[in-house]
């Protein structure tokens, strides 16, 4: 019931391509990250997923084209589809997904957390 | 999959209180509105009710205090919590819920909508 100032919750952790969960509701979570270069390529089986780009650029990468996402902009990445986000320089990012969603999908690597920090 | 800009979406309609539907994901809605005055005092029975600003200030009122939201910050109104959601001047908010949750709660007004236009 009390305001979360998303901008001071970025603050909160440098690492990139480390999500933190700000909020959950109805069985969803808001996850924030900071994200710079590559991340893996990967998909969800069950799950669908919406970026929201606050600063900097991404690039969603799908197989057979990539779309820019620019602060103030959203992009859905529906299950099933692969994908493989990017960013030239730091670009901060706020997810919406369900509690359940792995951020490396099915893809286990040295980076996939099966538990975001949450602050 | 391809993106979509918040903004933009808000010039295609004028009216207050009306949500409009931009996304639908995991059984949940991204809806946008245009607010200012007051709303009506309602709660949810079964659902969480996230309430971002993109712009302006929203005054999230409950039955003991009132909260107020500015651009980059969100709030949650948990599920059963009575709250009145009032802004002095033009607000934009954005709203992430489940597709089954009614505007007004369980109060059905004039203003009542059961869909919304999907822009």
């Amino acid at each position: 019931m009390e305001k979360i100032n998303i901008f001071s919750k970025y603050e909160e952790f440098d690492k990139y391509w480390s999500p933190h969960s700000i909020a959950e509701l109805n069985g969803q979570q808001v996850i924030i990250a900071k994200v710079k270069g590559d991340f893996v390529w990967h998909s969800h089986k069950d799950e669908d997923e919406l970026f929201h780009v606050i600063k900097g650029k991404l690039k969603m990468q799908y197989r057979d084209k990539s779309v820019e996402v620019l602060p103030g902009e959203i992009i859905i990445v529906p299950k099933g589809v692969e994908h493989c986000p990017s960013a030239e320089e730091e670009t901060w990012i706020l997810l919406f997904e369900p509690i359940s969603t792995k951020h490396t999908g099915s893809i286990v690597t040295e980076i996939t957390k099966n538990m975001y920090p949450k602050i």
